[in-house]
């Protein structure tokens, strides 16, 4: 465990190895997969995580026209929030990166190799990977605010959220959040 | 302190009154105002927060015309949180939500009743209270990918960022982010 802390925290998720993290422990990459499985399940175990947060997530995100991804990562995001087995051990990990700068970078390398990086071919534009980083961190946000903070104007529907958020996510993707619509009303 | 505390966490930033709290105590109210100063004072004092988040932010968001408030909340808000000695306590804060339910609720109901009730005249459509919240949150996800994550995706120049979300954030504003654009390219 130690071992695989100190080679994702240098190398990111994507760019660590059973192998390397069997040689830096001293011992055979089998006998990791014996106790760990794959190397998901090694970095759920370093992190604490019960849930693989992507695994369910990321195909929902994916399967359908580009045209409607705003709708389903939206959907699918909050969905998976309202679920506190889901949410507590997410919001520990958000926690723990608020104090340890080695956690920071394990789930910033974990949300850039997993979700970020697999949701990036749903982008068009100037800069998939940074309107993707803003979609997400945006539900982020509201998630913050639903949940932790609890802010009474953010309780309420999922679905009322998903028709609200939906169309921001989807300009995002599109590289059309940059357009300026003329202001309503006044 | 512990008077203090309770008062905040049950009724509240805008329903705590001074006096309230001295009851609790057993004191005068003038000792607390002695020590403390205002209440925000004694709120930052419980919160350990050693800047007022508001103060000087939210007059910067309010004044100029309403159609360029995306922009001017954007700026302010990002800018604020480029400086450590800004962002360190209030990430502290934040981090110290997570875990305890009193303190998520005392920096809600601060969040409520300063930045977002403040800011609330800003928004023109079906309800104001939730479009600032939804606008403010992405806000605040934002800041997490960026300082706390530190996603590549979202670093470089903070005027970069402005001109990217201030169009989302206006559009909240103005009730106008529902509205579906035709998708760019596909």
């Amino acid at each position: 465990m130690a071992a695989a802390r100190v080679e994702f925290a240098q190398h990111g998720f994507a760019g660590t190895t059973l192998r390397s993290i069997a040689a830096r422990a001293g011992v055979d990459p089998a006998l990791i997969h014996h106790y760990f499985g794959t190397k998901m399940g090694l970095f759920q175990a370093v992190l604490a995580l019960g849930v693989d947060p992507t695994r369910q997530a990321l195909p929902a995100m994916l399967d359908g026209p580009r045209e409607e991804a705003g709708q389903r990562i939206v959907r699918t995001f909050l969905t998976m929030y309202e679920d506190p087995q889901f949410r507590e051990p997410v919001l520990a990990v958000m926690r723990t990166a608020m104090t340890s700068r080695e956690v920071a970078a394990l789930a910033a390398s974990f949300l850039q190799d997993t979700m970020l990086r697999g949701l990036v071919t749903l982008a068009v534009g100037p800069d998939p990977a940074r309107q993707v980083a803003l979609a997400m961190t945006h539900l982020m946000g509201t998630v913050l605010g639903r949940h932790v903070l609890g802010l009474a104007a953010l309780q309420g529907e999922v679905d009322a959220l998903v028709d609200e958020l939906a169309p921001v996510v989807q300009r995002y993707l599109d590289g059309a959040h940059r357009d300026v619509t003329g202001p309503v009303g006044s």
